[in-house]
């Protein structure tokens, strides 16, 4: 079944990475929903984080790592940021590939909607 | 400094635990934003997500294996949820010792607000 995150990580749909290693892969999301909005991705097809916390807890923690490098890197990692995983229809998941969202460069709501 | 979640960890603040093991607690937010927000913390003291990110790879990934376990035992995970970590003050972080939001029961809204 396509998948368009597959499709970035093996170079088929054009994407600027903003960070790759054996692991994972992080690039702009298309419909940022703030200033700052990168989707840390593993290059393994996994379809959501329930699907990853069931299987992997190191892939897991890796993505959040990555997330935190690439916030420094980005120079929002002093004022804050937000780290989502949405998983099926009620978390909000568009595709499942599973994907670790950044968010920052704003202020973040709380509590969410 | 004191710490209202170390206080948890402690016994010295009541919380009604829904998961523990050696390395993580999970209870309910007492200012729940969804029908479901559970709140999964180390009970070691690390102050937010960057911190957790920057130290302890294997513990990050714990929290979302942690939190995927206590969705599919409060029966959310077929339905869908969300996990946030907010780092920081426009991550809108609150209790500086690091937490993982599960929230479910209600379809969570994107983007974020």
């Amino acid at each position: 079944m396509a998948c368009a995150f597959c499709d970035i990580i093996a170079g088929r749909r054009p994407a600027t990475l903003v960070y790759e290693d054996e692991r994972v892969a992080a690039f702009h999301d298309i419909h940022p929903a703030a200033p700052v909005h990168i989707l840390v991705i593993p290059r393994e097809h996994i379809s959501g984080p329930d699907a990853l916390a069931a299987g992997d807890a190191t892939l897991a923690g890796h993505l959040i790592v990555v997330a935190g490098r690439i916030a420094q890197d980005l120079g929002i990692a002093a004022d804050g940021y937000r780290l989502v995983l949405n998983e099926g229809r009620q978390g909000g998941q568009s595709v499942f590939h599973v994907h670790l969202h950044l968010l920052g460069g704003r202020r973040m709501s709380w509590p969410l909607g």
